[in-house]
C-alpha cells in the first residue's frame, strides 16, 4: 500500500469534497460562520479578494458606460406585489422589518415595538425599488438609456447555507438598465454576460460556459435569463453570474414609460445582471488543492510573500535588511497596472511556510544567509508542489516576476479547461445518462460524471424527471452550441440542439 | 433699490438656508427622497463623490495599518442587551426583523409570516456583532492589535430626516480595533481622529476643530468620544466624524479577553471610529453658493468639463474634433496620482453651462470656432462668478491645469477658514452669549452668531439650560485649546479652559 502523502488540508478533495471546501476557507482565513443564522463574517484575506473582484469588475462596468448609484435597503411590501412572478419567486425567503423600536419588557428583556404601518422587506434584489426611481427619471426617449450599477448587500432567507455559495446575507453588484428598444436591451444583456465571461476567464482563470437558462430556471419575472456556468473540481456546476432580459415586465409593474420619438407613450425595456461573493466560492473550488487555496495572480491580495530565514542570530539583521530591500524593489514592479502586492512575513513559527501555502499566494520567496552571499533567492510556485522550489539570482527574479505570474495565471486557466474537457461528454442514451450521474464511489458520493451534453425535447417534464431521479438539472443551453439533428436523451423525441445537464450548487 | 441678481438656486442661502440646501442637492442631481420613509436614493453624481471619499479614506486607513472585512447586517437582540449604555442609546431607533417569509393573506395582500425565535436588529452600528468575532479571535497578546475597518450600510430609525445629514439608512465606514493596552487604544483613537481631520482639510477643503465631546454627547458605551466639528455657512456646526475610546466596556460586554505576556487573563481595550455619507452634506454646506454646488477639485468626479460651441454647422465637426483631442490630452495629465477627470458635454440645450455650474465642476472650458483659429480656450472657474472667464492658449491651459486646480483647492479651504474665523468669538458674559445665539433676522431665523468660545463649569446642568433656552450645545472641548483661568459664561464658576458652544445639525 502506498504511503499516504501528508496534505495541509484534511480531508482531501477525494475523501470529502464539501468538508474539504470548508477546511480550505478556514485554513486560508477567508471567512467564518457568524452567530447570526446563515450569515458569514468575511475576514480580511477573503475581503481583500472581494475588493480585487470589485475593482476589476467596476472598471469593466465603467468602461461599458455604466455608473454606480445607491438605492434603499428596504422595499415596501406593496412594491414586491407589483410583479406576480417576482413575488412568487422571492416570497419564501424575505426578511421582513415590522417594528422600529426596542423596549424593555416586564422581565427586562428587549421586545420590538413601534409597529410599522407597512412592513418593509430587506432587499432580496432591487428591481422593484429601482423601478420606482426609473419611472420618475424617464419621461422621454432622450432620458434613455439608463445604465446604472449598484454594489450592495442582499438578504435571502436560505434554509441550508454554505459559506460564499449560499448565505442569508451576501454582497453583490446588480446592474439595472432601461432602454428605448427591445434590441438595445437585448444587446445590453448580451454585453454584460460577455463582461462576466471575460472576467471569469481572464481574471479568475475560471473557464465558463455562456448559455441561456430554461424556463424552469429563469429569474422570477425575466423573459430570458443568461448565465455563466463553471465546473468545480467535484464536477458540479456553479452558476457564477446571470444577465436577465426583463422585457417590459418590470417596466409595466413599475410604470417606466416614456414618449418615444414619434410622440407615443410606450413602456421601456429593462435588464438586470449580477455577480456576488459566490464568485469566491467558485475561485476556491476551481483552483484549490489538497494544500489549500490557490489564487490566480491577477486577483491575489498579494502576488509574492517573502519569507526570511532568521534562525541564526549573527545573520539576522543582514537577512532582514536584504528582504526589506527586495520587498521595496518588487513593489516598484508594475503588475496589471498596479504595484505588485508583496507581503514580508518576519514571524518565526514552524508553520509559517504552510500558512502562505494555505492562503494561496502565487509565489513564496525564501531568503537565508547563504542566499545573501550569492545574491539569489529560492522561489516556490503555489501552482506546483509545496516542495518544488528553484534558486534564482535576485535580479533575474525581479526582472522576470511579471512573466512568471503571467505563466501561472495562464496555467491555472489551462488546467481548469482541461479538467472541464475531461469531464464533459456527449451522451445519447438514457442508460448512459443515468449511469453518468450515478456516483461511482460509495465513500465519496458527491463525485459523479460531470457535464453531459445531450439533446432535450424542450419540455419541463423531462427536467422534473431527471431532477427527481438524479438531482440533475439543465445548467444552460450553450450560446455557441451548433444546431444539429438529434433525439432527446430521455424521451427520444426530436431535438435540434444539445443542452448541458449537470449537478449543481 | 438694487436689482436682484439672478441665481441658479432659488431660494438663496440668505433667503432660506434649509431650502437652499435641498435645492442644491436637486440641482446637482446628487440624491433624492425615496418612497421608503427617510431613505434616500444616491444618484450617480452623488455616488461618484462618495466613491472618491471612499477611495481616499480607504487608502489612509490602509496606510495606517488597517484592513477591511465584513460583518453581518443583522444583530441578534440578545447582543444589543450586553452593554447597558449602548442599548439605551440605540433602542429607540432600531429597525427590527421579526419574520422571514411572505404569504398571501385572505385579501391577496402579502403578510409577513415565519416568525423568528429571536428578532434581529438591522445594525445601527456594529460594536456588538464585531465584538462577538473578536472574542473568538483574541486568545493571546500575540493576536493583538486587531485593526479592521468595514464599509457598510447602517439603519437608524430617525423621526426627522434630511438628505445626507440624517437619513434612516446611510452609508459609512466603521473602524473597530482591539488592543492589549489602554495607551495603545488611546493612541489609535487619536490617530484616526487625525486621519479624519487631515482628510477633511486636505481633500474636502473643510476646516475642522478636533475636540472631545462632553459626557452628554458621548457615543453610547464610550469612555471618551472625540470628534471633528465643521462650521457650515449658516454658522451651525456639523459633527463630521467621531473616534471613540471605548475603554474595556465593550470588551467586557463581548468577552474579548486574552492572556497577557505575564500569563494573566485580562480584557482588551477597544476603539471605534466612523464617518458617513453625512460628509457630502458637509461638503455642500461648506462650499456651495447661490448657483449650486462647488466641488473641491481633489474629490470632484470630474475636474474639467469641456463645452464645445456647436451652433455653426460649418465648423461643427472641426470644433468637436478639437474638443475630443483636448479631452484626450487632459486625460493624460496626472492629478493627485490619477488621470484628470474630464467630461465632454456635446448636448446643445441652453441650460448646458448652468447644468455644470450647478454640479460644481471646478473648471468649465468653452471652445468655439474662433478659439480654434487661435488654438485657445475660454476657462471659467467654479470658485469665481459664473461670468468670470478668461482666454488662454490651449497648451498653456493643459500645462497649467494641475496648478490651477491646486489654487482652487487651497482657495476653498482658505475661504472656509476665513468664514469660520469671522463667525467665531470669545464670549465671557451671559447676556452677550444669549444675544449671540438669538437670530438677528426674522426672515431667516436659522442665522445666528456662529461658534462661541466660552468657559464652562463642566456641569451637565449648564448644557441642559442652554439647550432648552437656545437650542445650543457644547460642540466639543477643543484639543488644542490653551489652559487659562476663567469663569463659566453661564454660572460664573471657575473654569480652566474654553469650550465651543454652537447650534448644530
Amino acid at each position: 500500500m502506498a504511503e499516504k502523502i501528508k496534505t495541509a488540508i484534511t480531508p482531501t478533495r477525494a475523501e470529502n469534497y464539501p468538508e474539504w471546501y470548508q477546511q480550505v476557507i478556514k485554513a486560508a482565513d477567508l471567512a467564518e460562520q457568524s452567530p447570526v443564522r446563515g450569515c458569514m463574517v468575511i475576514k480580511p484575506w477573503g475581503y481583500a479578494l472581494w475588493e480585487n473582484i470589485q475593482r476589476v469588475l467596476d472598471g469593466m462596468f465603467k468602461a461599458t458606460g455604466h455608473r454606480n448609484a445607491y438605492f434603499p435597503l428596504f422595499i415596501p411590501l406593496s412594491f414586491m406585489e407589483k410583479e406576480a412572478a417576482h413575488v412568487e419567486g422571492f416570497a419564501k425567503e424575505c426578511a421582513v422589518v415590522t417594528h422600529h423600536r426596542l423596549e424593555a419588557g416586564p422581565d427586562g428583556k428587549l421586545i420590538p415595538t413601534g409597529e410599522l404601518e407597512e412592513p418593509l422587506v430587506v432587499r432580496p434584489t432591487s428591481e422593484t425599488i429601482i423601478g420606482a426611481s426609473y419611472s420618475k427619471w424617464v419621461q422621454s426617449y432622450r432620458d434613455l438609456p439608463i445604465l446604472i450599477n449598484q454594489w450592495a448587500n442582499i438578504v435571502r432567507w436560505e434554509m441550508r447555507t454554505r459559506m460564499f455559495l449560499r448565505t442569508t446575507e451576501f454582497l453583490w453588484q446588480e446592474g439595472h438598465t432601461a432602454h428605448a428598444t427591445e434590441q438595445e436591451a437585448r444587446e445590453e444583456t448580451a454585453r454584460m454576460l460577455r463582461v462576466y465571461a471575460d472576467f471569469a476567464e481572464q481574471f479568475m482563470a475560471m473557464p465558463v460556459i455562456c448559455g441561456e437558462k430554461t424556463a424552469n430556471e429563469r429569474f422570477p419575472g425575466a423573459v430570458t435569463t443568461y448565465c455563466i456556468e463553471a465546473m468545480m473540481q467535484d464536477r458540479k456546476a456553479l452558476q457564477s453570474g446571470t444577465s436577465h432580459f426583463l422585457g417590459q415586465n418590470f417596466a409595466k409593474a413599475s410604470d417606466i414609460k416614456f414618449l418615444d420619438a414619434a410622440g407615443q407613450t410606450v413602456f421601456a425595456w429593462t435588464t438586470s445582471w449580477g455577480v456576488s461573493t459566490r464568485l469566491i466560492g467558485g475561485l476556491i473550488m476551481t483552483h484549490g488543492d489538497d494544500d489549500g487555496l490557490i489564487l490566480p495572480p491577477r486577483l491575489a491580495p498579494a502576488q509574492v510573500v517573502i519569507l526570511p530565514v532568521l534562525h541564526k542570530e549573527e545573520s539576522r539583521a543582514e537577512v532582514l535588511a536584504y528582504c526589506h530591500k527586495l520587498a521595496a524593489e518588487l513593489r516598484e514592479v508594475q503588475y496589471d497596472g498596479r504595484p505588485l502586492g508583496v507581503e514580508l512575513d518576519v514571524s518565526e513559527g514552524r508553520e509559517r511556510n504552510w500558512t502562505w501555502v494555505k492562503k494561496g499566494v502565487p509565489l513564496r520567496v525564501e531568503v537565508g544567509p547563504r542566499d545573501l552571499a550569492a545574491d539569489s533567492v529560492f522561489v516556490a510556485r503555489r501552482d506546483r508542489g509545496a516542495k518544488d522550489k528553484f534558486g534564482q539570482k535576485r535580479a533575474e527574479f525581479v526582472a522576470g516576476v511579471v512573466g512568471l505570474l503571467g505563466e501561472i495565471q495562464a496555467g491555472l486557466l489551462e488546467r481548469a479547461k482541461s479538467f472541464r474537457a475531461a469531464n464533459t461528454v456527449r451522451i445519447d442514451s438514457k442508460d448512459e445518462f443515468y449511469s453518468f450521474f450515478t456516483p461511482k464511489n460509495a465513500e465519496n458520493p458527491e463525485i459523479h460524471g460531470g457535464f453531459a451534453l445531450c439533446h432535450w425535447n424542450g419540455e419541463g417534464a423531462v427536467e422534473e424527471q431527471v431532477k427527481n431521479d438524479l438531482n440533475v438539472t439543465i445548467r444552460c443551453i450553450p450560446l455557441d452550441g451548433p444546431e444539429e439533428e438529434g433525439r432527446c436523451v430521455i424521451t427520444g423525441q426530436p431535438s435540434r440542439r444539445r443542452v448541458i445537464f449537470g449537478k449543481s450548487y
